[in-house]
């Protein structure tokens, strides 16, 4: 973890997306631990008692659609079998936002109406979403969106997060490659907190913050339709921005061309970081708006996907402060990154 | 951890101070995992081995202070020897504040100039927070009140964050009985946000969010000057947060005698936590107010202590949205540590 010379001074960044403040202290990568390490935690690779294995459809929460529409299906969207939130509350049909949800004299409270669905990302239980092929990724990435176009159909869900787990120390329960989607009756406040930051900026600059890789240090790999990069305030040591060049708010606006591509850029991020990072386990989520906000309110807003490799705890400094230590300077990352070769 | 009834609906709550909404969800606590649980993660009992055992203060950072000023101490407060962030920096004296930090064209950035302390809480190894008596926890929240004072000297320090870690998966990396002070030279984003929260709600009713008891369903206990609280609103299961009486804004506002009673309420609640919970790991902090403002240009503002015993992880949905899902109803959680009798 020690990538930076240790004579480099500490700095704090304050990121113009998230607005929130991260202290690069390459010093603190040094710091011994007198526990015990872990145990490596293996994952169940028996197929046979694992859900989302095909050929075990029955042991899962009801089906939403499979791709493609036969028994021996690529992915499957399904129902989670323990949801955060309940498809059969009652809805008060786009009534329960923010400012018209019931103050109940400790806070705000809603109703907990909501879609938790899996994706199931391949049928076979040892293969990663990075060991499929580039299409194959695109079409996970194009179930989120026909997904995303179903609930869209529901005035009460204001914001949709896609995301995945991979592995325990990630927050995965389960070892078969999947993601996650929560359609939430309420947009989250780092959301109205990051629309924010992007329209500050945009007022102040006339640009959007994301558009253009603001410095070739911090870019890692690019192409056609998308960029990579290490953002300036990474909060994570080689947090990764997978960024469209096409300015998009929102996810969903993702064409099937467009999604091979960026089917193609996160497997070569995922390998690269596997590589480089020794398999680490991560956490990807896609930024996306709000979804019953149009393009045209929100012209300075621009989705992207954010990946975290799992590599270093957090403490009651960032529950308590909200902000981050990082040991690792963005541009040394990006550097290692780029110029890593995958064979 | 299922401690709520089954049926019982999921629900979204906001919090008036922090501004979060969280979804909570009884559901949630039932599913399974397929991956092995981790080994328990030992702490090494050798303390000729570590740097905070009595004895062994040659192997640290310098000190700053030991109570008492003798060689039989029974708390020190030494400096961080792998610091975040470096008192050594040429600090610009109160001139870098978020209005005036440089903007880099990616974004603002600040010299990472601070203090990074630790205050060992006890010259044994083997002795926990929870088993000093009250008066020797009121000792500990002396010492950061007394080095609170020393760094306000400082006019570029702006936020100081106290914070504990207890246990490994709660982010220690030592075993030994310890707490922590940052002191930064910005204010962090959560700060500002629980600031204008609670001045909202103040304009809005007239009242601060956290001068009374606002539920008795949520009351775990009380002292003469301190009372403690599941908050309506808590991200984490059994989340708890020890509140003044008296309305101040500052940590640093505590005097001796109150010091002493808050050392008794702490003491209760962390054993409390430890016989309901299994002795979880955990994290405390402080969320105390911007050193460089005074009580009166924030009359809405009142300090607390918030304790988060470590029981669930997060993931990519907690990353992405900032909300946490808790399986936990607070009225249950308050009910349970209420009602537990401490030997
Ligand atoms: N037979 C079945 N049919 C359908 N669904 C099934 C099923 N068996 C299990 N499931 C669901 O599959 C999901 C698997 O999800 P992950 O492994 O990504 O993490 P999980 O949601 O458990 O929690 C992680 O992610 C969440 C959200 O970030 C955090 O709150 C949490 O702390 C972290 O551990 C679970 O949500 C589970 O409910
Ligand atoms: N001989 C010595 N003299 C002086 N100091 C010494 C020392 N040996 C070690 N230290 C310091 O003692 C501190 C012990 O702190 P903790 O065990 O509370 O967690 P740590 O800060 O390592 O990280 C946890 O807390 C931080 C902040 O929340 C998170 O960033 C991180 O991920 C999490 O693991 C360390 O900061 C270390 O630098």
């Amino acid at each position: 973890m020690a990538t930076t010379p240790p004579t480099r001074s500490p700095e704090l960044r304050k990121d113009p997306v998230t607005n929130r403040w991260v202290i690069f202290s390459p010093a603190r990568a040094k710091r011994p631990s007198d526990f015990k390490s872990k145990s490596p935690e293996n994952p169940n690779n028996n197929s046979s008692s694992c859900p989302f294995c095909i050929g075990n459809e029955h042991q899962c929460a009801p089906e939403i659609f499979r791709v493609p529409p036969d028994p021996n299906w690529k992915l499957r969207v399904i129902e989670n079998l323990y949801p955060a939130l309940s498809r059969k509350l009652d809805h008060p049909n786009g009534q329960n936002d923010d400012s018209s949800s019931e103050l109940s004299g400790l806070g705000r409270v809603v109703p907990g109406f909501g879609f938790h669905d899996v994706v199931i990302e391949t049928p076979v239980h040892s293969v990663q979403l990075s060991d499929l092929d580039l299409s194959e990724i695109g079409d996970v990435l194009i179930a989120y969106k026909r997904r995303i176009e179903q609930i869209k159909q529901f005035d009460s869900i204001k914001y949709i997060q896609v995301f995945k787990n991979h592995g325990a120390s990630a927050g995965a329960s389960m070892s078969h490659s999947h993601s996650q989607m929560l359609s939430l009756p309420i947009v989250p406040a780092s959301v109205s907190t990051r629309l924010n930051s992007m329209k500050e900026h945009f007022n102040q600059t006339g640009k959007c913050s994301l558009c253009k890789v603001q410095s070739k240090d911090l870019l890692i790999n690019e192409t056609s339709h998308f960029f990579s990069i290490a953002p300036y305030a990474s909060s994570f040591p080689f947090e990764i921005w997978i960024i469209p060049r096409d300015h998009s708010s929102h996810f969903d606006e993702l064409d099937n061309k467009k999604a091979v591509d960026l089917g193609g850029l996160l497997k070569l991020i995922l390998k690269k970081m596997a590589l480089q990072l020794n398999k680490p386990p991560f956490n990807f989520m896609i930024h996306t708006s709000p979804i019953q906000i149009t393009d045209s309110e929100i012209p300075y807003s621009h989705w992207f996907l954010q990946i975290i490799p799992q590599l270093t705890g957090v403490g009651g400094f960032e529950l308590g402060s909200g902000c981050y230590i990082n040991p690792v300077f963005p541009g040394d990352a990006a550097k290692i990154l780029r110029e890593l070769n995958v064979p």
